[in-house]
C-alpha cells in the first residue's frame, strides 16, 4: 500500500458508512435526538465522504427537503434509505402506511395471484413514494419466515409462515420497487423469524443446522438473490450450530462463506444497525463496524460513533487486518448499486434548483390502501353492534405516544363515542386496569362501565421484549363475556392474539380482526360491526366541535 | 349603486374573509379536517379574491412552505395570521414556545422595568419567527385583565389581574411585534377575564356597565389604541348592561358606539372565530357575519361556509341593508394595514423564487426562553428530593394527545424515571384513578406506589369547560402527605392552583411552580428538585435505548 492510498484512506472507507438522520430539518424536532445526528455533525461527516444515510421521521414535505439539503452537503451520490416496510406512512406522515406483509400472506393463502398482484402494487407504492421525496434505497422486505409466533420483533413485518410463499411474495415486491428503479433489501439474513427474544434487547442465538435453514430460513433469500435483489441486510442472531463464536453480522461463516459462495450473492451487504444492544453491548460499536466488514459485509449501518467506525476501520486497512482490496471490491459493488437508482440523476438536478413539493399520496395508493385492508378484515357477526347510553370504548395501545394511529381524528377514537362508547385509552404507562388475580384480572370497578367495546392494537414492536404477551387478554376477555358486558371486540395487528381469542369468544359476539392498526383499517373495522342504522359521521356538530387545543 | 359595482361585489366582499387551513399541505395531516378547508377549496376561495388565512398546525418548515404556496394563489396580498399568543412554537412545530403571559405580569410585581423589557422581546421573537414563516398578522396581544380566577380559557393567557400592568406589558409586547414590522391584534374587545363560561361553548353574559368597564376592561384597549395598535378582535360575550341583545361581536353599541366612536379607533375590527357554538348556535354563521360587519366589524374570522358567508355578504350590500360605504371603508382600513406590513413585498418576492428554509429558532430566542421559565420558576425546598426504588411520577395532563409538551423527549417523562419513578401518566380519557369519596379522592390501590412525585400540568383550555377544575387535587396532595407518599409535587400551568395547594403543602415538601408547561420549563423545574448527586443526563445508556418505534 502506497502513502497515497493512505491519504485518501478515511474519505473512501467514509463512503462505507449509513449514519441516522432525522427527517425533520430542525434539530429540536428529532424523535430520538441521542440516536439522530444534529445537523452540523451530519454536514460535517457529509463533506468527508460518508455515502449514505437512513432518515426517520418528520412529514413528506420535510422529508423531501431534507433529502435535497443531504444531497447538497454531501460530496458522492448518496445512498437514502429508510425502514418503510409497510409504506412511506409507517415512517414519514403524509405517505401511506400499508397493511403489514403478513395480510399478503393470508390472503395467498385463498387467492394466491391476487396477492402476488398486491405485493407488487405494494412494493411500486413504497417506492413510487420514496422516489418523489429522494429517497432511493427501501429497506425492506423482510424475507423472513414467521415460524414462531411468540417471536416479538418479526411477527407481522414477515409475509408468511411458507417460505415458498415468503419467496412468491418478497419476489413481487422486489419487482414493484424495480418497477420504480429503486433498490430494495432483502432482510434479516440467514432469518430472523424463529426467535423468541428481541435482537434489539439481546442477542438471539438459534440451533438450526444448515440442513434446517436449507429447508426453511433460506428459501425466499435464495429466491430473492437469484431475481436480483441488489443487498442483503444481515441479522443480529447467533446460529451455534453454523458459528459457535459470532453472531451473523461479524460471522465470516455466515456472510463469507454462506451468503457470499454458497449463495452467489454478489450485491451489497449491510449489517443491520450496529447499535442495538446485542451487537454494542459484547463488541462496542466501531470494533463491531471492523469485524462485520472482516466478515464480508460492504455498507456499515448506524455506527454508533461515526468518525471512530471510520478511524477503526482505517487502522484495520493499515494494520493488514483486512486487505485493502476488500474496501475497493466494497466500493465498486456500492457504485454499482447507485448505478441501478434511475432517479438519482433527477434528485441531484433537482436538488440544485428549485424545491416543489405535492402531497405524495395519490387515488392509486389509497385505494391500494383500502383494497388491502378490506381483503384481509375478518368479520363475525356484522353490524349488530348497538349504541348506548354508558358504554366506553376500552382501547388497549402500547403507549401514550402511539399518535401515529391514534390522533384525535383516528376513528378508534372518534367514532364509538358517536354512539355512547365513551374513549378509555389503556397504555403502559397510564393506571393499570389490571389485578393480580389470573382468572378475572381486569378491575372492572375502576373501569365502571355497564357496556364494553374493545380494541385492542396489539403487534410485534422493537424494544418492548414480550411484554405484550403477557397481558391476560384471553382471561379478560371470557370476565367481560361473563358479566354479559361485552359487547364487541377488535383486534388490530397480531393473528396469534386473534387465534387465540376466537376460541373463547361467544359466537354470537360483533367482532373483527384486521391485521392494520391505521386510521383507515380503523374506519372499516369499526364499520363493519355497527348496525347501519347509527350515523358514524363525524361532522362539526359531534365530536369535532373543538377547533383548536 | 350601478351595474358594474355589484359585478365586481363578491372579489371585494372576499377580501374580507379570513379562512382556516391547516399549516401542513397534505390535506390528510389536517390536525382538524372538519374546520381546516382542503386544497381544493382552498384555491377556489384565495382565487376568487379572499384576503385572509389563520393557520393552524404544522412544523416551521412546512408553514413557511405553506404561506408561500397561499401567496401563489392569492389574487390579492394576504393577511396571513396565527394564533400565537406564546410562540410560534405553540402552534408550529420548531418555533420557539415561551411561557404564558401571566408569568411576566408576576414578574412584573417584582420587577417592572425587567417585565417590560420581557414583553418587548416577547413580542419581538414571536414577530421574528413567524415573519419567517412568512406570517404578518399576530392575534396577539391579549388585552383582557385576568379578574376571575375561575376564567376557564383566559387564565394564563392574560398578562395580570391589574389593568395598568396589562396595559404596560401589552404595550410593551405591541413594540417588539412593530419593531419587526409585523401587525399585532388586541383582543378580545372589550374585555373577556371576568366569564366563567367558555365562550367556545356557550354564550358568556356578563352584568358590567360601562363604569365597570371604563375602571378596569378598557384600560388596557386604550392603552394599546393610543400605542397605535392596528387591529383589534371583538368577544363573544354579552354586556347585558350595554347591549340587552347582541353579544360584543354583533353589537352595533359596543362594536361602532364604543370601539370607533367613543374610543376612537380606526384601525381593522375582526371578530373572533365566527364558528365557535356561542355565536354560530344562536344566529348561524352567514348571519353573524352579515350582524357582525353592520355592526362595525370589517373582518369576518373563520366563517363556516365561507361562500355562503361571501352570499349573505352581498345580498346585504344589495338589499341596501348595509350601506355600500362601509364596504369600501373596510376596505381601505384593510389595505391601510397591509402597507404596514414590511416584510409583504420580500415574501412575494420569495415565493416566485427558490424556497429557502433555516431553522427558525435562534439562540437568542432560547436564552428568551429560558431566561422567562428562570424569572417566574417558584422553588421550595430545592435539591431535596432523592431517588427511590419503587417510586412512581405521576403526570396528570388532559389529553392522550397532549404530545405537544409530552413526546417521549419531554423530561416530564424522561428524568423522574433515572430516579427511580416510573411513569403514570393520568388523562381525562385513561382509567381513572378518582374514587367517589371527597376525602381521600385518589385510588392508592390503583396506582400502587411506595413514592409519588406529583407532576400537574393543567391550565385553562378551550372547550374544556370548568372540568378541570372540579378535581380535587388540594384534597389529593393531603391524602397522599397523610400516607407519607408525597415526595414533590410539580404544578405547571394555573397560578390559582398553585395558591390553593400552598396552604395545604407539607412545609418541607420539595415544590415547584411553572407558568410554562414546555420541555425546557419540565427540565429545569425537575432539576430544581433532585438532589444534585443525582446523575440526570438522558444519555444512551439509560431511558433512551430505544432508537425507533
Amino acid at each position: 500500500m502506497n502513502h497515497r492510498d493512505l491519504d485518501g484512506l478515511p474519505k473512501l472507507v467514509a463512503e462505507l458508512l449509513v449514519v441516522r438522520a432525522s427527517g425533520h430539518t430542525d434539530d429540536k424536532l428529532r424523535e430520538y435526538p441521542n440516536w439522530e445526528l444534529p445537523n452540523n455533525q451530519l454536514k460535517e461527516l457529509l463533506r468527508k465522504g460518508v455515502g449514505g444515510v437512513i432518515l426517520f421521521g418528520g412529514t413528506t414535505l420535510e422529508l423531501k427537503h431534507r433529502c435535497e439539503t443531504l444531497n447538497q452537503w454531501a460530496t458522492t451520490p448518496l445512498l437514502l434509505c429508510a425502514d418503510i416496510e409497510e409504506g412511506l406512512g409507517q415512517r414519514f406522515h403524509g405517505g401511506t402506511w400499508l397493511v403489514p406483509p403478513l395480510a399478503l400472506g393470508q390472503i395467498f393463502n385463498k387467492d394466491a395471484q391476487k396477492a402476488i398482484d398486491l405485493a407488487e402494487r405494494y412494493g411500486r407504492c413504497i417506492a413510487k413514494q420514496a422516489k418523489s421525496c429522494g429517497l432511493n434505497w427501501i429497506l425492506a422486505p423482510v424475507c423472513d419466515v414467521n415460524n414462531n409466533s411468540d417471536n416479538p420483533v418479526i411477527n407481522v413485518r414477515a409475509w408468511s409462515e411458507d417460505p415458498y410463499i415468503v419467496a412468491k411474495l418478497v419476489n413481487a415486491f422486489q419487482k414493484g420497487v424495480e418497477s420504480e428503479g429503486l433498490l430494495a433489501c432483502a432482510k434479516h439474513f440467514p432469518g430472523h423469524g424463529d426467535t423468541t427474544v428481541d435482537s434489539h434487547l439481546e442477542l438471539p442465538k438459534i440451533q438450526h443446522d444448515m440442513k434446517r435453514l436449507e429447508n426453511i430460513e433460506l428459501i425466499p433469500f435464495k429466491a430473492s438473490i437469484s431475481n436480483g435483489v441488489p443487498s442483503v441486510m444481515t441479522a443480529h442472531i447467533q446460529f451455534e450450530e453454523i458459528d459457535k463464536k459470532y453472531p451473523a453480522t461479524l460471522s465470516h461463516k455466515v456472510i463469507n462463506q454462506l451468503l457470499r459462495q454458497e449463495l452467489g450473492f454478489e450485491g451489497l451487504i449491510v449489517t443491520d444497525a450496529l447499535v442495538m444492544k446485542s451487537i454494542s453491548d459484547n463488541y462496542g460499536s466501531n470494533e463491531a463496524a471492523v469485524m462485520a466488514f472482516a466478515a464480508g459485509s460492504d455498507l456499515i449501518m448506524m455506527p454508533d460513533d461515526p468518525l471512530g467506525t471510520i478511524k477503526a476501520l482505517c487502522n484495520a486497512f493499515q494494520a493488514g487486518r483486512i486487505p485493502i482490496d476488500r474496501l475497493h471490491q466494497s466500493l465498486r459493488r456500492r457504485r454499482k448499486a447507485i448505478e441501478r437508482i434511475s432517479s438519482l440523476e433527477e434528485n441531484h438536478k433537482s436538488s440544485g434548483g428549485e424545491f416543489k413539493y405535492e402531497p405524495i399520496e395519490q387515488d392509486d395508493d389509497k385505494k391500494l390502501a383500502e383494497e388491502l385492508i378490506s381483503n384481509s378484515l375478518i368479520v363475525r357477526n356484522p353490524h349488530k353492534l348497538s349504541s348506548t347510553n354508558s358504554g366506553i370504548n376500552l382501547l388497549r395501545v402500547d403507549n401514550i405516544n402511539a399518535i401515529r394511529f391514534l390522533s384525535n381524528t383516528a376513528p378508534a377514537i372518534q367514532l364509538p363515542p358517536l354512539a355512547g362508547y365513551q374513549n378509555v385509552i389503556i397504555h403502559r404507562h397510564g393506571v393499570s386496569p389490571w389485578r393480580t388475580t389470573r382468572d378475572n384480572p381486569l378491575d372492572l370497578e375502576c373501569l365502571g362501565a355497564d357496556s364494553v367495546i374493545l380494541q385492542l392494537f396489539i403487534r410485534g414492536n422493537p424494544f418492548n421484549d414480550t411484554k405484550d404477551q403477557q397481558e391476560a387478554w384471553s382471561e379478560a376477555v371470557q370476565q367481560l363475556q361473563k358479566e354479559k358486558l361485552l359487547k364487541a371486540l377488535v383486534v388490530y395487528g397480531s393473528p396469534y392474539l386473534w387465534e387465540k381469542l376466537v376460541p373463547v369468544l361467544d359466537p354470537h359476539l360483533p367482532a373483527v380482526y384486521c391485521p392494520g392498526q391505521m386510521p383507515n383499517a380503523q374506519e372499516l373495522a369499526l364499520k363493519s360491526l355497527f348496525r347501519s342504522n347509527i350515523p358514524l359521521n363525524t361532522t362539526k356538530g359531534n365530536i369535532h366541535k373543538a377547533f383548536t387545543d
